[in-house]
C-alpha cells in the first residue's frame, strides 16, 4: 500500500445538513496529519470536468454551522459509463489525488465501489443523507436536523390546528423510509403515522380518528412521502370522503427539510466520522462507510451499507399507538 | 351611554400569532380598570352556543408567547342570520356582557358591525390576520411572525438550492394580497415575486431568469397563493416547459405560516392595541378597529378597515428588481 | 406484590426540557392500561403538603412540546427528615397512590430510594437533567435540547466574534460535568474546551491560542461552569493579563440553557422511557432508573445511576484538538 | 458636483444583524447603475491600512441572511488624527473611490462628517446598530433582530422560572438606551423594566414585586445594562437582601444579542436604505444618514442623527405597568 499524500473530498447525491461539518473535519484532519487536501465540486460530475481545487484551513473556516454543502452536489450520468470514470480518474491524477472521501448515500457509495475497483484508488464514505436509511451507522448526518425541522414545523401547524379544531395530514420526506415520520410522529404527538415499511390499514386509521375525535380538539397525522397508500393528498382525499364534516387540511413540508443549520448532534457525528475517515484511509481502509454504532466508530463495506433493509423499531411504532390514545 | 361593566373578548376567522398576546392585554387592562371580562370561545359560533366563561389574571398567565388562540376560532354560518345573532345577544345578556372586543379580519368586523347596529352593544376590533390586508393599521397582528416564518423556511430551502444549483418556486400565503410575498421576497433575496396586485408578465419573468442564470448558481421565486397567473405549481409547470434543463422544484409552505411564537413586534403591537381597545370602549368608542399608524394608536371605522384596497408600495417592488439583478 | 392501581408522577430537582413529554407519556400509558394517575406538584415538597390531583388525558394535552414542567419542581428540606417522609406517605395513601414515577436527577433518586425502602412503595425513576451525568442511560432527558441551545447561542456569538476578530470565552452549564461543554465545543468549532474532568493546563491553552492566532480571525473557548481552573471570568482574567492586546470577551449563557422546546430526540427519549416506566412498575420493578442504552430500554438500580463517574469520551476530547488546529 | 464612479462601502463600530443585507444592497444597486464598488474591510482602520478590494455581484451572493458583517468592523484610534485621515484619503484615491457609504452608529457618522468636510468626498450613512438610539429613522438595522433574540432567550428562561417559581432579573444590552429593554419587557410579559431614561424607584419596584407575588408563580425583570441603579447584579443584590426567601436569579444575556440571522424586517430595512444610499449619492447627497420614518425614506444630517436624545415612548412604559398587574 502506497502512502497517501493527497485526499480528495466530495459530496454527492441529495445534500444534507452537516455535510459542511464533515468536509471541515476531513480537511482539518488531513492537514493535522500533514496531508494535502483537494476539494472536488459537484460530486462525480465535477470529478469528470476537473472542478478540483486545493483546500487549506481557511477553506473550511466558519462553515461548521452552515447547511448545504460548500462543495455542491450533483447527479452524474456520465460517471455511470466507463469513459466517464476514466476521465474522472485522469483528473484526480492530474491533481495528485491518491485517496478519496465521498459524503452521501447509496448512489455515492455505489459509484465509489465501482470506481475504486476499477482504478485501485482507496475510497471511504461518510453517511450524508437526511433519510437515515443506511446500514452501518445508528444515524446518518442530517437526520437529526431534518427531524427537528419537521417537529418545529408541526409545532407551528399544531397552533393553528388547535385554534380551529382541525385535522392536519402532514407529509414528510422519506421515499423508501418511514424513519423521519416515525420519530417526528412520536415527538409531535401525532395521532398516527403512515410509513412505507408497514401496510397502511385505512380502516384502522378511521377507527383511530373516530376514537380520538371524542375528546381531542385537533389531530395530526404524519405521512411519509413513500407510504404505499399514497402521499398526504391521497390520504386527505380518503379522509375527507369518509368524514366530510371534519375540517381537514393537507400540508407537504417539502425541501425545507433538507436545509438549515445542523443540530449539535449532527455536527458532532459529522466531525467524528470526518476525523475517522482520514485516519481510516491512512490505516489502509477502503470500500467502507464510516459510521457510529453504539457510540463507537464502525466500518461497514459499501455493499452492506446500502442494503436498505433498515428495520423500523417495532417498539417505537408501539409508542405511537399508546401515546396517541 | 351606559357605563361598561363587563367586556367580552373573542377571536374569529383565521388565527394568527399574537392573538393570545392581544387577549392577555384585553383581559389585564379590563381588570386594571376594575371591569369584568368574559371569554367567548370559538368566535361567533361560541357566542351563539353560549361558550362563555369569566376570565381573571390567571386565565392569561404564560400565554403572551403562545401561537394560536386560547379562545379558539371558528366560522359561523348561523351568525349570518338574524336568528343566530339574536341567540348570540341573549347569551351575552345572560353573562352580563355589555361590550365586546373582536380580534380578527374582515369577516370578524363585518359581523361586528351588523351585530352592534342591531343590538346597540359597543364593539371594537383588533386587526388579527397574517395577511396585513386591512386599512387603518400599518401592520396586522401576526404579519411580522408570518414573514419571519417564511424567511426562515426559504433560508433552509436556499441551502439545498445552492448545493444543487436549483431553481425553487416557493408559494406563500396571500389569497388576495401579495404583502407576505413582497417583504419575504426582498428579505430572502428572491429573483422575482409574483403577486395578485400586479399583472404577472411571464415573458419578463423568463427574461429575468435567463439573465440571472448566467452567473447565479441558484434561484428563488416567491409566488403569492392568490397570484392571478396561478399558484406555484402552475408557474413551475410553465418554467419547466420553457426550460426543461433547469432543475426546478416547487414548495408550498402552507399552514405552518399561521402558527409559531409571535415575534417581539407582534407581541408589542398586540399588547398596545389590546390596552387601547379597552380604553376605547371606556371612552365610548364603537364600530372601530384599533390599529397603529406611524407609531400612534389609530381608530378606523369597520367599513373603512375592510376595504381591502391596501396598495403595494411601488418602492418595495422596485427594490426586488434592483437587488435581484 | 399487590397489583398497582394508581401511579403518582412528579418532577424534582432542576427542571429540564422534555420533562413534560415524559409526564405525558406516563399519564397516557397508565390510562392505556386502565390505571389511575395522580399528579404531584413541586416534587417531594408537594408530596408532603398534599398538592396532588387526578390526571386524565386532557391534563397532558398539548404539552409534548413545552419546556419546563407542568408539575413544577422544588427542593425539599423536610423530605430529608423521617417526619417529612411520613407526611408524604400519608398524603399518597390519602389519594390512593400505590406506585411512583419520579423524574429528575440524583437528588430525586436518592430521595426515592430512601422513601421506597421505608414504606415499601414501588418507585421507578426517569433521567431528567440537562447535565447528562447519570449512569444507566446514554442520554438524559434535556441534554440534547440544552446542547442545541448552547450551539445556537454560540453561533450568534461567532457572528460578532468574526466581525470584530475577537476571542470569546463562553461559560456553559455543568457544575460537576463537562459533557455539555464537550459536545458543544466540537459542534461550535471551539478552539479549546475546559472541563472539570480534566486538569486544565493553562500553559497549553496559551500555546493553542498563540498558534491559532496566526491565521484565525476569531476564537471561541467553551468553559464548563465547574471547571477547576475557575469559570469563564477567571479564565478571561488570565487571558487578558497574558494577552492584553487581544480583544477578549466573556459570556455566561446561564439559565436559558434549562428552558426551551425539547428537541425531537429529547421528546422521543422522554416518550420511550415514560411508556417503559409504567410498564416496569406493572411488572414489579422498583428502585430503578429507566434509561436507553444503545437503543434499548435499560434498568439501572438507583444507587448505580447516581454514581456520577460518567467518563468523558477520550475520543471526543481528541477531536477538539484535531479540529481546532 | 463631479459624477460618482466608484462607491466605497464599510461597516464600523459595533456590528449588528442586517449589516450584510445593507452591504449587499449597496453593492447591487451600484452595479445596477453601472458604478464600481470598493469594499473596505475593518472600517476606518482598513481605510487607513488600505484593506480595499473591488466588489462584484458574487461578492455579496448568499449573504442577505448572515449575521455579522463580511467587511468586518473595528475601532480606529488613528482615524481620530488628521494624519490618519490623510492616509485614509490617499488609499481611497489609490483605489479610485470617490464616494462612501458608511454603515454604523454615531462613531461612524462622527468620523464620516469630519472626513467628508476635510476632503470633500461625499459620504452618506446607514443606521447599523442594535440599540435603536439614532434620530432620523424609526428603527436601526439590527434592532428588530436583537429584540427577538432577547425575547426568545427570555421565553426559555420563563420555562425554568415557571417550573421553580423563581424571580429572574435579566440584563439586556443598552448602555445609554432602554429601547431594547422596553419592547422586550412588554413582549416577554415582564413584571417591570429598568432603563436609563427613567429614574429607577427601588421602593416602587419592591411594591410591585410584593403585589405580584400574591398570585403569580414566577417573575421576570428586564434591566438595561446602562440603568443608573446598576445592572442586573446590583438589582439582584438589593432584591435578595430585601426578600431573602425569594428564589432570585440573575442572567446577563450578553453578546449573543449582537449576532444571529437578521429578521425579515431588518433585511427589508437594510435593503431599502442600501438602495436609497446609492441613489442619494448619485443625486448629490452627502453628510446624511438614510433612514425610514413612517414608511418613507428620510435623510437626516449626521449631526442631528447622533443627538442621542431619542425619547422613550411614554405610552409603551404605561403598557408595562398595566399588563404586569
Amino acid at each position: 500500500m502506497a502512502e497517501i499524500k493527497n485526499i480528495g473530498v466530495y459530496t454527492s447525491g441529495g445534500d444534507s445538513p452537516g455535510m459542511n461539518s464533515a468536509i471541515r473535519a476531513v480537511v482539518r484532519t488531513a492537514l493535522y496529519y500533514n496531508l494535502e487536501v483537494t476539494g472536488i465540486r459537484r460530486g462525480y460530475e465535477g470529478m469528470i470536468t476537473g472542478d478540483l481545487f486545493p483546500m487549506d484551513r481557511k477553506s473550511v473556516a466558519n462553515i461548521v454551522q452552515r447547511g448545504g454543502t460548500i462543495l455542491k452536489t450533483a447527479r452524474s450520468e456520465e460517471f455511470r459509463t466507463p469513459e466517464g470514470r476514466q476521465k474522472a480518474y485522469k483528473q484526480l491524477k492530474r491533481y495528485g489525488v491518491d485517496a478519496l472521501v465521498g459524503i452521501g448515500g447509496d448512489g455515492t457509495f455505489t459509484g465509489a465501489k465501482v470506481f475504486s475497483n476499477e482504478f485501485g484508488i482507496p475510497i471511504v464514505g461518510l453517511p450524508g443523507t437526511i433519510d437515515n436509511d443506511l446500514q452501518g451507522t445508528d444515524f446518518t448526518i442530517g437526520y437529526d436536523t431534518a427531524i427537528n425541522t419537521v417537529v418545529e414545523a408541526v409545532d407551528k401547524i399544531r397552533d393553528t390546528a388547535e385554534s380551529h379544531d382541525r385535522l392536519f395530514i402532514v407529509e414528510v420526506m422519506g421515499r423508501d423510509s418511514g424513519l423521519i415520520a416515525l420519530r417526528t410522529g412520536i415527538a409531535s404527538g401525532a395521532e398516527a403515522i403512515l410509513i412505507p415499511e408497514t401496510k397502511t390499514n385505512i380502516e384502522a386509521l378511521y377507527h383511530r380518528l373516530e376514537q380520538g375525535r371524542r375528546d381531542k380538539s385537533s389531530k395530526i397525522l404524519i405521512v411519509a412521502e413513500g407510504d404505499e397508500a399514497g402521499g398526504a393528498f391521497e390520504i386527505g382525499r380518503l379522509v375527507k370522503e369518509k368524514y366530510p364534516n371534519y375540517d381537514t387540511r393537507v400540508s407537504v413540508l417539502g425541501h425545507m427539510q433538507r436545509g438549515g443549520h445542523p443540530t449539535c448532534m449532527d455536527r458532532v457525528l459529522a466531525s467524528r466520522v470526518g476525523v475517522a475517515a482520514v485516519e481510516a484511509l491512512m490505516h489502509g481502509h477502503s470500500h467502507e462507510m464510516i459510521g457510529v454504532i453504539n457510540g463507537q466508530i464502525s466500518y461497514t463495506p459499501f455493499e452492506s451499507a446500502i442494503k436498505h433493509n433498515v428495520e423500523v423499531d417495532a417498539n417505537l411504532l408501539r409508542i405511537v399507538d399508546i401515546l396517541s390514545l
